[in-house]
């Protein structure tokens, strides 16, 4: 008897130990497999040969591929053995349709740049067709370096959120406002107007966060900044500004108001929760100390500040702060000029060591971490991007790890700042869905965006001529 | 009978008119049709629908398509339409075949990085393997990111001398000597005789031009200064030497010899023609006008000095004074962390205007031609590279203009500088032959090289552990 129920348990267990694994695997969309993972949280760990289970629009698992890839069943599956799979990287502060104007004024100083070059050009040029297509164009890039998420201030931002939705990428997205005609809007009223509706259509969309954009102190009057922040906290967005970029802003700032930039922003009660302050460059401990107390993120962008010559911002001081640092390309017209995330860890990196004479002053691992997780907390999103975690978004890209280049590794987090090129970003993955694999866009047609730019370069410098 | 001689006449001329075209045109090797040319020649001559034309090593004629390609019947035509051809980029100062220690010991100071990392890796690891592989993974990483000529001071530079042959790259390759031993010669004795050994072996090489290369003036006395300058008098080859890259440096030899490096090289009977200067990051008013006296050639490698927090050098002020002052990465091993030249404009004009707060301080078109002809005139082969005219060696790169980093472009030095990048190269050609033609390396075997790094990778690893 003994004998007979102890063979019937053992057959039990037997059948068990087979049956149990597939009838336990839950079903997921796609899963990362066999690469090395760079999850960026809180413990930085990495993973040598990872999984990453992705279900809809989310993170459902990460782990080692041993223990995971008995745990899922995946109906869709990216090998990625020999490969880098990381966060998408967030571009905190870009002007995403000026993708068109690349390059069109280079070597000026900012006041001049704006003045004499970008605002008359813009006033000829920007339209509703010009944000679509800017945008597309912008898209692509940033979907072939490795972008992910990135935060936009410009004209028309309705059409920006469309094209960005078009291209699969995540945006927060702010409408510009200034104390003069803009291109989609000529008064005050109508860029309220526009930017209340615009928040309207998008607000809890999944892909985009829509914001409202004053463009800087110096060209916006309190009494409108004032309307900016009623109007973000009636919807319970964010505010997107560019903030003590330059030493004339200082000056033209402390003339007119008798306060630094920053302790102006403070004084007309801008400076709640959700501010994106661009730029941070002319910032000294006590404006430092009040970006902390209301938690203002601060895009800093080193290859836009090193081009127009604007200064160079306390990025370590700030980081020391507590504050959150996050990185920017800029817009491209001049100040850049591309959107490519990676040479933007590098640039950071090497413009704080030879700022501060110290080659420790800002490693590497910081300058990924200013790309991913801490873009995200800039943009009050890092509960949803930002790093590879159970729960969050999936927005990651999967590098290459063989080309020239790339080859030794003897530090991931090196190698992705000193030496990785945004062209080594094989696949761009956002909320779920694959936007670039093995180098080819699958949301966007490259080739007619490609043409369209072609098209408006031509415009644009005939309405340069004719004006 | 006017009549008559007049119809006859006639006649020949119709028939000379079709005949003679076919008749006069000229057999060449290759042609380059249709694209875009930049010449980088002393009138920054840009030709839109351009035709170069090669016969054997060298370019016989650059002009307009319209005009040159009725004149030539090349045996090979590469269709250039849409695309940018221009000077193959000069990298006037690297460690080739550091690529295998490639990030290795990043974010330290250069000291520390030398003394505690650099010269125990070498010491363990550099064989004549080491520096035939790390030199093939060197060059592959050039020939795809558009450099055709580089100038290197490391060990075994016969061997490094062998396999940049083997890549088809054009190399002015510097022995490396030392007061203390070396990876391949223990004694200065032994030293000089291989390198007397590696000049005769190379000397009149259409690639290789051999040169000495003491390393700096802190870790070579001037005795063996001495003997380097006579070594490289008594064959007419250059000298390549690091001078004045550290503030550290600088007081060193003051302390020492009582005088600024660059005054006692010149003290020491150093400089004469045919040395060139890597970094030259702490020199003032005299020393420049020393160099300039001397026509002495700087490297300058913004991307090193900023990683290593070296200093900035006085790149404006140089050129102000008539130095000949090129582009070079430096290696990688934790001073860059790669061999892209397009970068390495970018950060020479960004860095340059952040420094000296004036965006207009190294505008797009310097730092291009630092890259190209002045790189050139540093390495004294101006009269043979660095731009493409009539009689020059064909040393020329084409970069795809379609890539979305890429359009619109309203100034093609500014493209170049600001938003090309090294993987938009297409096809390199150096000395008439093609080593890459749509991004496949033909006279490599890629695969097996990124392998080998692999294992040397593991190997060094290794030894830095048993230590």
């Amino acid at each position: 008897m003994k004998r007979t129920l102890f063979i019937v348990v053992s057959i039990c267990v037997f059948i068990l130990s087979i049956a149990l694994p597939a009838v336990a695997q839950e079903p997921i969309d796609l899963a990362i497999v066999g690469g090395t993972v760079l999850t960026m949280d809180s413990e930085a760990h990495q993973i040598q040969e990872g999984y990453v289970a992705i279900r809809k629009d989310r993170i459902v698992d990460v782990g080692p591929k041993s223990r995971l890839e008995r745990l899922y069943h995946p109906r869709q599956i990216i090998n990625a053995k020999g490969q880098l799979a990381m966060p998408g990287l967030i571009n905190t502060h870009t002007h995403i349709p000026m993708s068109l104007f690349r390059g069109i004024a280079n070597d000026l100083t900012l006041q001049d740049w704006l003045e004499h070059y970008i605002f008359p050009a813009e006033a000829r040029n920007v339209t509703r067709d010009f944000v679509h297509w800017g945008t597309l164009l912008g898209a692509l890039e940033m979907i072939k370096s490795g972008t992910t998420t990135f935060a936009d201030m410009y004209y028309f931002e309705d059409e920006v959120a469309r094209s960005t939705k078009q291209a699969g990428l995540r945006g927060v997205l702010g409408e510009t406002w200034l104390d003069f005609p803009a291109p989609d809007n000529k008064t005050f009223e109508a860029m309220e107007a526009f930017t209340e509706k615009f928040i309207q259509e998008f607000k809890g969309d999944p892909l985009i966060t829509p914001a409202v954009a004053p463009h800087a102190p110096f060209t916006v009057s309190p009494e409108h900044l004032k309307a900016a922040r009623a109007l973000a906290d009636k919807y319970g967005v964010p505010l997107l500004i560019h903030v003590a970029e330059t030493k004339a802003e200082e000056q033209q700032i402390e003339a007119k108001y008798h306060a630094r930039p920053v302790q102006h922003l403070k004084n007309v009660g801008f400076l709640e929760k959700s501010v994106v302050a661009a730029h941070c460059v002319w910032v000294n401990d006590t404006d430092i100390a009040i970006l902390k107390t209301f938690d203002v993120g601060c895009a800093h962008n080193p290859s836009s500040n090193m081009m127009l010559a604007s200064g160079v911002a306390p990025v370590v001081k700030m980081l020391q702060a507590g504050m959150d640092v996050g990185l920017g390309t800029d817009g491209p017209a001049g100040s850049n000029n591309d959107f490519d995330m990676l040479e933007e860890m590098d640039l950071a990196s090497k413009l704080q060591k030879i700022t501060l004479m110290d080659p420790k002053a800002l490693p590497a691992r910081s300058a990924v971490a200013m790309a991913t997780i801490e873009g995200a907390k800039v943009l009050k999103l890092d509960k949803e991007i930002g790093s590879l975690e159970k729960g969050k978004r999936a927005d990651l890209i999967i590098l290459n790890l063989s080309h020239p280049n790339e080859v030794p590794s003897y530090d991931l987090y090196g190698s992705l700042v000193y030496s990785i090129k945004g062209c080594d970003v094989d696949t761009t993955i956002v909320n779920g869905h694959i936007l670039m694999r093995h180098r080819n866009v699958l949301t966007l047609n490259e080739p007619e965006i490609i043409q369209k730019a072609r098209e408006f370069h031509d415009r644009i410098l005939e309405s340069l001529k004719t004006h």
